[in-house]
């Protein structure tokens, strides 16, 4: 019979051992596409994490937001603040004309969204790009301002060890499809719902 | 008959009631507590980008992290290189002794737990803190490192406008039940199972 405490090491040890044995599998070395979807908390904020992540690393990297407004003002703030010690490494565009049911115009949200893929797609042609994250692009496909063909052939062609964050709900199943790594955010609950304003620090 | 212009402004308009009527309704104004659960991807990314809005806001933020290396290196070099930007307003404690199927020794990881717990709570119950991140408090409960009613009792007492953030995989019940915001990371796929390896920037 095992004591507990051998019980408890032999199940650690067989954890670490497939643990081991799984890392030594993956041998691949290359650029990923990462897909944040879902209508929970934490997409965009996880790309942010991501591009954080990145610029500790020295990596060169690009930024679209395809909504305009969907990184918080303390995001925005963060940059400013931040923004001086990267300021060669990190290219930052805000595109779009504000939320879509703000702006009630078809024709503009579409010429918006189609200036903000002219900035993407040259990040992603970018041999010197090591990183883009194309914050709420899943909503411009949604709704069809831009067509999935085109993003997909970009990242097709895209530098091979180019790292890209895609984010938005309703990512079509093509990128899906594409993707490396793809999680849904699903929101079980949430404090707004509960008659909650929006918090500095959490959503702003 | 409308035009397809009028019903997308109609639409648009609809939806802009709606989205302001929720927001009039949302009047309650008070620290909330998060929580980011699954075994998907961005559970601390987005914990880590929600930070950075706290820190952008000016806000005093505290850290814990009950699992050595949850965040990554590209994530601690973005502070090394940040961090004089902030280092009075921030409190960044890394805890424990490694993955536990690495130390394989099961009171040495409940010591662990329970001196970055302790830190914790201090920071819970200090009036002056804004922000409090507790990154894969989750794992410490599941293993039942620290007892869920130590840490609810923590958050019921804690300052009214703090806000905390909670993340690891296997949120236990009680813990969803007494949070405002929880969202669950699912997996829908990721690279790692298909042999690449962990990126830098991605993952580390």
């Amino acid at each position: 019979m095992l004591t507990p405490e051998e019980r408890y090491r032999e199940r650690a040890q067989r954890k670490k051992e497939l643990v081991d044995r799984r890392i030594a599998r993956a041998t691949t070395d290359r650029g990923v596409v990462v897909v944040n979807t879902g209508n929970g908390k934490g997409k965009s904020s996880s790309g942010f994490g991501m591009l954080a992540r990145s610029l500790g690393h020295g990596f060169r990297c690009g930024v679209v937001q395809f909504i305009k407004g969907s990184f918080s003002t303390g995001e925005d703030l963060f940059f400013r603040t931040m923004g001086e010690a990267f300021a060669d490494r990190l290219e930052y565009h805000v595109m779009g004309e504000g939320f879509t049911w703000e702006t009630q115009d078809r024709e503009r949200d579409i010429a918006a969204a189609q200036a903000a893929w002219a900035v993407a797609a040259r990040m992603l042609a970018d041999e010197d790009v090591d990183f883009v994250l194309l914050d709420e692009l899943n909503i411009a496909l949604v709704k069809e301002y831009i067509g999935v063909e085109q993003v997909l052939a970009a990242l097709a062609a895209r530098p091979p060890r180019q790292h890209v964050v895609i984010t938005g709900r309703g990512a079509p199943d093509a990128l899906v499809e594409a993707a490396d790594t793809v999680t849904e955010m699903r929101l079980v609950k949430h404090a707004f719902k509960a008659g909650i304003m929006a918090q500095k620090g959490i959503e702003l």
